[in-house]
């Protein structure tokens, strides 16, 4: 598909040089052009498990709120409970909407004790949060700060980045953050990343500098291999990550993607959908999130319109899918009705291209901390 | 460029008859793929304003409000007065942040009383509005319906809707809409558009049958020479017609845009941005968009990064800019300080490809009714 440039959509500050790095395609992610691969979604995927693998993330946007009831509005804004959540931690969070529905599933990082950013999945959450700010009575700040993440992931990302850094990068625990600097480039360090491989984020605070950054970060990593790269279909889906806009919507509470550890319906607080959570997750829910293994030659990438049924009727689709080359199975998510998640369950899928079959298995597909413990 | 398909871009009701019609390129907007040319931009042009030209802009979502305070949340959310929109009729609006900064342009359609849909540009007004929703203790129900208009824009616009609906097609009045059935495919038709040209929209209302409408309205058209088409950059140009995302967007508010006039600050009814919009109205603006002619050969087109220098600084932007084949002339906009906005004022601009000389002109460049009465 030929996709025509657009001034309505931004380039990342990292743009140049994932050019010069021999990007091949694109996606758009919040109004943003994202790399989707430099050699093949196969081969880029190979570096990223066994080296180390560069990511311009930059369409990760920012939401910045400050101000003296930024935590107040924050949890206003999600039903996980953050009364725990320290200065430089991050956490999974889902945005809900009124009506339970996920708005969003950013990481939270606390930067200070009234100073969050919310890095976000393909949504607008930054229009949805000044909305709920025009009649909340909070006092916060809401903006879009210029800040650009780059992922850094695979085995030896700590490595990569510990050349850069210094050693505190090997201390940096899971899911926390700290403020960095590089040659004068104000950045922000975070052991988070989309990919179930060991790794990190590294947020840019200067556009201007992003050839910079990359090539520094491009420089350190060859020792151990590092490729470009770009968040990978085939890891995530084998770690059983979920991809915001095609695994989950507007249309989904919590609870049908089995997220419900981050729901908190007895919090003190008030958050936004706590009433229709509480009544849902009461009620229970009528269809969920399942892992698949579908059988058959490897699935085309970006296969669509998958469709899920039950004799002659569609009750549930396939929402992500993908083939694994180093499970040599092809892998999915489908949401289907409470009586067809059991796993071991046979489905019927219809795609453009034909039926397969498909079997309910477990998740996540591929364990890293399982495999290293067998090995 | 090239665009990966993915699961989270979704596709119009009309994708598949796009494709048959010989769709070249696409672009992504409200996070659905849009076509942006069959031939090439220029050859797509002449059918537009010679004949008749058929667009798929079912990335023009719509917001349904309804519910006992619908009008009054729909005026909450724009400074345009409205208290004498009447069922049937389309206003252009604006929404407004609370700081006046622009959210979008919508199209607002009044199907009933407390029945509206506002059809949108590019960003998310349907987050932006559940969020203004929470605490706005007024009782309404927000949703995006299966909706996905076409635009039959063009000389024979009337003629071709005209074979398919009737008479009451040339009756219609501009900024009008009533609601139509073809065959029992479930409609609403606008005199409205966005190409300066005469023009419609057709609202399909089940999204099943996309193809269907698609076919008959380019079966109507075909004595007419209509052609498949999309929004075309030169006639929205050449009209002094703007791009929300390009030409203005969260940053601008709206007196900086030149449409103040949307604007009621006097307004007894409360709405969204109103001290803010007081405020400025009333200290006056610092910079300004205007129009203006580029000199040398023809633009690229898709030309980006061009800035305005007053000296060696930058002062200013190109935010949209083209050819015009018809007025063989560069045509543009440009956001730039309040003294370079008389026309005649000659400006620097600065472009990856080098230096080029524009001067500012008054907008819009082509008027059709202009040049009809010379005719």
């Amino acid at each position: 598909m030929l996709l025509n440039l657009s001034a309505r959509i931004r380039k990342s500050p990292f743009h140049q040089a994932t050019l010069d790095s021999g990007v091949k395609g694109f996606t758009v992610y919040n109004r943003m052009y994202m790399p989707t691969y430099y050699v093949s979604p196969e081969e880029d995927y190979w570096p990223l498990i066994r080296s180390v693998s560069l990511w311009d993330v930059a369409v990760e946007r920012q939401v910045e709120i400050t101000g003296p009831d930024a935590a107040k509005f924050v949890q206003l804004l999600t039903p996980r409970n953050l009364s725990k959540c320290k200065v430089g931690q991050c956490k999974y969070v889902l945005i809900t909407a009124e009506d339970g529905g996920i708005v969003n599933d950013p990481v939270l990082l606390r930067l200070a004790e009234n100073h969050f950013w919310l890095s976000l999945a393909d949504s607008d959450v930054l229009l949805y949060a000044k909305g709920v700010a025009v009649h909340s009575g909070l006092d916060v700040t809401l903006c879009e700060p210029d800040v650009s993440p780059v992922q850094v992931q695979g085995p030896h990302s700590a490595d990569t980045l510990a050349a850069l850094f210094g050693d505190w990068i090997n201390e940096l625990q899971y899911f926390h953050c700290r403020e960095a600097e590089l040659h004068g480039i104000p950045l922000l360090v975070s052991r988070t990343g989309w990919s179930g491989e060991k790794g990190f984020e590294v947020y840019l605070r200067d556009g201007s500098r992003g050839t910079e950054l990359w090539e520094r970060i491009m420089r350190a990593g060859q020792p151990y291999g590092i490729a470009p790269g770009s968040p990978s279909q085939i890891r995530r889906i084998e770690a059983g990550i979920y991809s915001y806009g095609a695994d989950m919507t507007t249309e989904n509470n919590p609870f049908e993607i089995g997220l419900g550890r981050l729901v908190d319906t007895e919090l003190e607080a008030d958050f936004i959908g706590k009433a229709a959570l509480q009544r849902i997750k009461e009620a229970g829910v009528t269809r969920k999130l399942v892992g698949v293994e579908i059988d058959g030659e490897p699935l085309p990438a970006g296969l669509e319109d998958c469709l899920v049924f039950d004799g002659n009727s569609s009750v549930g689709k396939l929402t992500s899918s993908v083939y694994s080359p180093r499970l040599k199975q092809n892998l999915g998510f489908a949401m289907v009705p409470l009586r067809l998640t059991e796993p071991g369950t046979a489905l019927d899928l219809r795609t453009p291209e034909g039926t397969r079959s498909a079997t309910v298995v477990p998740m996540p597909f591929f364990d890293l901390d399982k495999q290293l413990a067998k090995s």
